[in-house]
């Protein structure tokens, strides 16, 4: 037995730990001056490294160093104050601080019993979150429904899907197996994993409506109710609809109202995808994009993008939790327990596609402690703030223009010259380093997203990547020979 | 924009962190005393937790305070050294640090291009444990296979199950819907997230057939394909097998060679699941279990078991990625780019069931650089060095018998008094908390199933549980009027 590592020795791990720290520290102070997006060629990263794992323990030195040396040059900097590209995934010091304690902690959750706190703590933090954003009163813990955490939104969706399927087939998909004729509904707009979710699901891409959008780029109730007469009239069954409050493209927010109403007329399992627009829901004033909620069978938004909490952080609420454990409830012997059987607690193994699960809650409960609501909402206020000023700046820029009115952080805009430039455009600024954007595609025409919500950014940033997408176009222009 | 917060404050992180790291240390500390499974009652640590999140910022003294007070009560502790119950979940400390890094460097992996190095990094840590453990060759990156981390063997294996059902339907389901008619076939004593897979992939309970097992709960060869036979004289399509490699109940390795010739002959995708066992691989002298391998389409082990990993970091390895990639893809405009059209990098994001992903590679390179190969081996030897003396104590203790021969680290036992006798004999020892052991069912009887693998389990430990649990099994018959 010589030889035998201490997995967890205090000495060594309080000096490393310290290295880390001031490592930690500076890369934070580097970040903004780094290029933003990764300049690594395919394979550097990989060559970089040795082939084989080593015999011997190293020194942690030599870790720290190769961590420069290897793995900064080939991160795209998503926590730079200069990333304005998809959307944010916030990190915070208290954020942080949890994730090393859930670490340490090294408990699972799969059961109450695994670890009681693991599983009530979440209870109790989804609470907090559907108090602090005015949710409908069926998603807490108290009543018939409650809140869990999902790795992420394309997880929250497969889960609601799958509930949403054993409903119309009354529990014989998962016994049976499905046997076809389900059809799902969702805007053109929406998120791709919910093409993810019908595929795993075995409903099929064909069977998934992509319904029309209005010139918002939101569901178009009409074309909803219209595409589901047409499928019963063939003969198939309707039975789930995602709505999506702030779209991936352009943060558009389906009318839930109209969509719920259709969804209980019809039967039909409405889940709602959140997943950036969610965390403004802790501002009374950003409030009406979620009128209609209370319609929703089940609900989605992640705090790992625009609250401070560092992935995997996606809070998923049902209305009727006994929809959603009836569709992934599997309970072998090993792990039964009296808690379990007796249905005095919730098992959370049975709200998700995993078995195992981590302390994520210690995340919540550290970001919200650690700024409280009322900071959390003054940093939401202050990219809300600074998207619409750079929209201004594009609307009264005459070499650009917005392609959407600005949806709450995001601003949606191309240059004039057309796709093309706007694509060279993007080409120039993201290889140049000083800020990082990406794009989309709305009526053909190639988009360019900027979006406020990484945690660092400020008002400097924001005016800085104006300066430098402007100033970059009249460079290109010249050169192009286009110059104005 | 008054009272906005800093997401990431040096200073006060920094004493955070200071704070932190003595609390982990005397959590550590104490682990060997704190009673292993929680004795709180459902409601408890909920009720204790305020009812709404607070408005401004509370001091993190008062947030470890309050882990003292409500969560460590709440807590089974699953890093305690007297913690034999499932399977371990260890954690260690280069482990903590690298989960503190990725929380820190908070960058998303979906794509290579959205931090190439989280993509690389994991390629080769992948590549590094392949060798380490003497995989076969296919499932190097170098060929076409390779592999990925996901969140728990049970992502893996719903991974596995939708690249085999594509495969089966030629693309159909992903496209048209899944139609019915597949089989898919495991032992009756494999994992209940194959149950779970079956369920979520549309295939049903009904069509998973649980094989029949030899004397040593090793699936049975001649029985899986003679339930093939039957299947496809009924018209059914048998498309899947899960053999697994170390069972939960007992360690049982199912015949990979014979498995894997029918596999082969009949045209079925081969899945391994080895989440605990796999571990072992790492040691010569136990990779006998693994023979036939190299018969597999995919395969999973899970170092947050069994190698110093903390949760999640399960590996799943292909033996042909464009299997699976195709089977999991989905390309939205908003996440193309030119380094992914040309087909030089692997976008993990089409290897799992989520889009986003953190930097989880980190914690590999951490541990593998921290313990070296050698390290590991020591604690894994130790390990089994220490179930095989509990079970040696076990079968020359009249009062207890071996049910199975001892199988790496996993000793199944139980009192000769029978079965009732044995579950009071655990309720009794989980109670008093000196140790946590769980059961299964095993021939209709209640087994106890000590598993030695905790991180910081050593020699002194194991002693303490084999007489606490002989000490209190005497007691128990004394004061049931049972004395021998």
């Amino acid at each position: 037995m010589n030889g035998r590592p201490q997995a967890f020795d205090p000495e060594p791990f309080r000096a490393q730990l310290l290295a880390l720290v001031d490592w930690i520290t500076r890369y934070y102070e580097r970040l903004p001056t780094l290029p933003v997006l990764s300049r690594v060629a395919p394979g550097e990263v990989f060559s970089a490294l040795p082939a084989s794992a080593p015999e011997l323990p190293e020194a942690f030195d030599a870790v720290l160093a190769d961590l420069d040396r290897i793995v900064v040059p080939g991160l795209t900097h998503w926590q730079s104050p200069n990333f304005f590209a998809y959307f944010p995934a916030n990190a915070s010091g208290p954020s942080m601080l949890a994730d090393l304690l859930s670490a340490a902690l090294g408990v699972q959750g799969m059961l109450w019993q695994t670890s009681p706190a693991c599983t009530e703590v979440e209870t109790r933090m989804l609470d907090w979150l559907a108090e602090a954003c005015a949710l409908p009163a069926a998603f807490r813990a108290g009543g018939a429904g409650g809140g869990v955490l999902q790795d992420s939104a394309s997880g929250a969706a497969l889960c609601a899907l799958i509930a949403a399927r054993e409903r119309a087939t009354g529990g014989r998909s998962n016994e049976q197996g499905y046997q076809g004729g389900l059809v799902a509904y969702t805007s053109s707009q929406a998120h791709s994993s919910l093409d993810k979710a019908v595929m795993l699901a075995g409903i099929g891409r064909a069977n998934l409506r992509k319904v029309a959008v209005d010139e918002r780029y939101a569901l178009d109730p009409a074309a909803l109710a219209s595409a589901i007469r047409e499928d019963r009239a063939r003969g198939l069954t309707p039975f789930f609809v995602c709505a999506t409050v702030g779209t991936t493209s352009s943060l558009a927010c389906d009318p839930l109202p109209a969509i719920g109403d259709i969804c209980r007329d019809e039967g039909l399992w409405l889940h709602v995808d959140a997943a950036m627009a969610g965390s403004a829901g802790l501002l009374p004033e950003a409030r009406a994009i979620f009128d209609g909620l209370e319609l929703a069978d089940s609900y989605c938004f992640n705090p790992h993008k625009w609250l401070l909490t560092n992935f995997d952080c996606s809070c998923f609420y049902v209305a009727r939790r006994r929809d959603l454990t009836s569709a992934l409830s599997i309970t072998p012997e090993y792990l039964r327990n009296e808690a379990s059987e007796a249905g005095e607690v919730f098992d959370y193994r049975d709200w998700q596609v995993p078995l195992g699960r981590r302390f994520r809650a210690l995340k919540l409960w550290f970001v919200l402690r650690g700024f409280g609501l009322a900071g959390l909402r003054a940093l939401l206020r202050e990219h809300l703030t600074l998207a619409q000023a750079f929209g201004r700046w594009v609307a009264a820029d005459p070499a650009f223009e917005l392609v959407t009115p600005v949806s709450l952080n995001l601003v949606c805009f191309r240059h004039r010259a057309g796709d093309d430039f706007t694509r060279r455009l993007q080409a120039r600024v993201n290889a140049e380093g000083r800020l990082f954007i990406s794009h989309t595609a709305l009526r053909g025409q190639h988009v360019l997203r900027l979006c406020v919500g990484q945690a660092a950014t400020e008002a400097s940033h924001v005016a800085a990547a104006w300066d430098t997408l402007r100033t970059t176009a009249r460079q290109l222009q010249e050169e192009e020979g286009q110059g104005t």
